[in-house]
């Protein structure tokens, strides 16, 4: 496991599963988007509803099943500041052993015109302080 | 198959299914939302973002899995028509059998306040024209 | 809010969420799930891979939205035992407040022909003594 | 829009949504995962349940949302065939325009010990005369 600064546990869900008993793939996703709005509440210190991004990208990499019974964390950190794009990378932790990396690129945006703009300056310093950049 | 005014089909999904290769419970309530939705735009002729309603209460009753393969149909239809309540009645049906029957009520609503109107007669109208009331 | 005699914690997905920023009704199955899930661990000492039992009806009576930043709480408990029928009553809890009460009937089956058969002694005896039947 | 020679018609739920009205990010997975199904028994001419491979990775770009009303159709393709692994490439299309893009990775995997074997001849004589490689 590598080094991140911001862990979030998640509490895996029956409905998370698929026929073999596996969480389905496209709930990875939102088990990133957990952590991803806890980081942006306890880092940046912006409230779900004042979040003014879009995801831009999304990648994973499955390395084992995640199942029922497995304590599940996700890891996560940003390793750069952008000029409005926030890439953020994480690890999704079951029973301690790696289950899959992930990388995603959230894009600051105007709230009425969805256009990119600049990463707010109270963003850089939190995120600065918080990961050591 | 009880006599239904109004049907509206489901594809399966494989994120529906459960560790049993079921649809999971949970889900039937989505596959009657779809229909709900479906009944509102055709019958009521009111568009998803002006449906100003609530879901005040879901029944559903299990009869026999519904999997991956199977020809979802949802069976709907209005019973009567209360002062601010709508009650629907649902049969899901998988490759022409009865998987679950439901019932839901719905309540019209101030967009503002959430507090209960009389269902509007425009909605009576259509409503007793196409189910015979 | 009522006396129950059993609660399990959920944490509520922005995933959950409908574009009122609501809970989605099809979610709070999920809800009732979990606990039903943990109620069975942890009182009835049985296994997630050993609950051989259907789930035969579903009710819910929603009274008020659930939200993101809300803490929920499922409680819930078993009235009374069946001869191959487990009814179970719930009220999902947010900040406190009863956001929804729910029914359901779980029935015990036979793991190969999924027919019914009696609930097992270990079973009564574990709810019995939980529940104070 | 590029050339694809599969085509998949996916119906966006209610449940898909988020509270900005918009498909979750989560869900795109689900709708690549109805298209690779979908290419699996059409192309590949492979059932559900004799699908003996497991996702590696997931990679999906964001460019415009979609929305409830809109006609959904996720176009696939296999640009090349591994040894044990299949590339697959994806337009996620809301009402004819790109809304996302999508790449997956497949690895044929023994049934029992889920490692890796190469990929069936029969399924690249398919892919190859379907996909003209």
């Amino acid at each position: 496991m590598s080094d991140y600064s911001f862990t979030h546990d998640v509490d895996v869900r029956y409905r998370d599963l698929d026929p073999m008993g596996h969480v389905n793939n496209g709930v990875y996703a939102s088990y990133l988007e957990q952590a991803r709005i806890a980081y942006f509440e306890q880092v940046l210190d912006v409230p779900l509803r004042d979040i003014e991004s879009v995801l831009a990208s999304l990648e994973l990499d499955f390395r084992r099943p995640v199942e029922m019974d497995h304590d599940v964390t996700v890891a996560m950190r940003v390793p750069e500041i952008g000029e409005s794009s926030l890439p953020m990378e994480y690890e999704v932790r079951a029973d301690g052993a790696v289950a899959a990396t992930g990388e995603t690129v959230q894009v600051a945006v105007e709230r009425e015109t969805k256009s990119s703009r600049p990463i707010p300056e109270s963003w850089r310093e939190n995120i600065r302080e918080f990961e050591g950049l």
